[in-house]
């Protein structure tokens, strides 16, 4: 995957706020859309959500994940052409409350400022995916599997 | 489940072109983008997919799958506010060229004329996804789960 495919991937990855979470439930598939703030190195996507959510629940039972980001329809002719990434990897709930979980609270607020409400509700937490790999498709056609360091490769390129 | 919340449900599945499509992938959740199209009285949730995607090998190993339909996101202050639904059921492969599969042929390319190409592909097949459940996010913390019957009085609200 060369710099003219690993940009448009970090663009969307850093444009993007909302992603499909994919989740097993009771063993079947489970899909929610979901908020989401992804590292700078593309090593971490940050999520938050309430244990009082299904998907939360799903993530207790079973940390793996498929966490799917797709451009906005925008009403073009061919909507296959979208390009979408999917990330798989494992979740795993952010506790307490150290300097690192601090900054990463100040970021998510700066994305989702109307999340503040979140914080002081006590069944919400930072869920924290690690990605083991990704499927990114560019356009019709155009499918680019990457191990989480060609993901890491993509966080490279500039904003 | 009431009139203003079945009206904006229908429009949301009749409005939308694409879903994220849930499905296991070696027992674990994949999430892909599709393009759908909807039966008039939501009891079918028509795909057109290729073999050799990832989603439709998964499909042929287990027919659960979640699709869920997102309200685009516009940059609004709270993405927690975007409406989405959730439906969860078996999907099973269309075979054969009756007169059934020509009249979803012409809504389909009514819908999607970009997909012709498709039709001359011998890869390509019609998925349908019956509903089992569904469950509609109208927006924050208005959440409803609905049986597949429920679904069906939402497609009868005028459009």
């Amino acid at each position: 995957m060369d710099t003219d495919t690993r940009r448009p991937l970090a663009r969307l990855i850093r444009s993007s706020r909302i992603a499909s979470l994919g989740t097993l439930r009771r063993g079947a598939p489970n899909v929610s859309m979901v908020a989401y703030l992804a590292s700078a190195d593309f090593a971490c996507f940050w999520l938050r959500v309430s244990r009082l959510a299904w998907h939360t629940q799903d993530l207790a039972v079973d940390p793996r994940v498929a966490l799917s980001i797709c451009e906005s329809d925008d009403g073009r002719s061919d909507p296959q052409t979208l390009a979408r990434v999917t990330v798989r990897g494992d979740a795993t709930v952010l506790l307490g409350d150290d300097a690192a979980t601090q900054s990463l609270q100040l970021k998510w607020l700066e994305r989702f400022p109307a999340s503040a409400v979140t914080f002081e509700l006590a069944d919400f937490s930072f869920w924290r995916v690690a990605p083991r790999d990704a499927r990114f498709v560019a356009g019709l056609g155009r499918t680019y599997n990457l191990s989480a360091a060609e993901l890491a490769r993509a966080a490279q390129e500039s904003a």
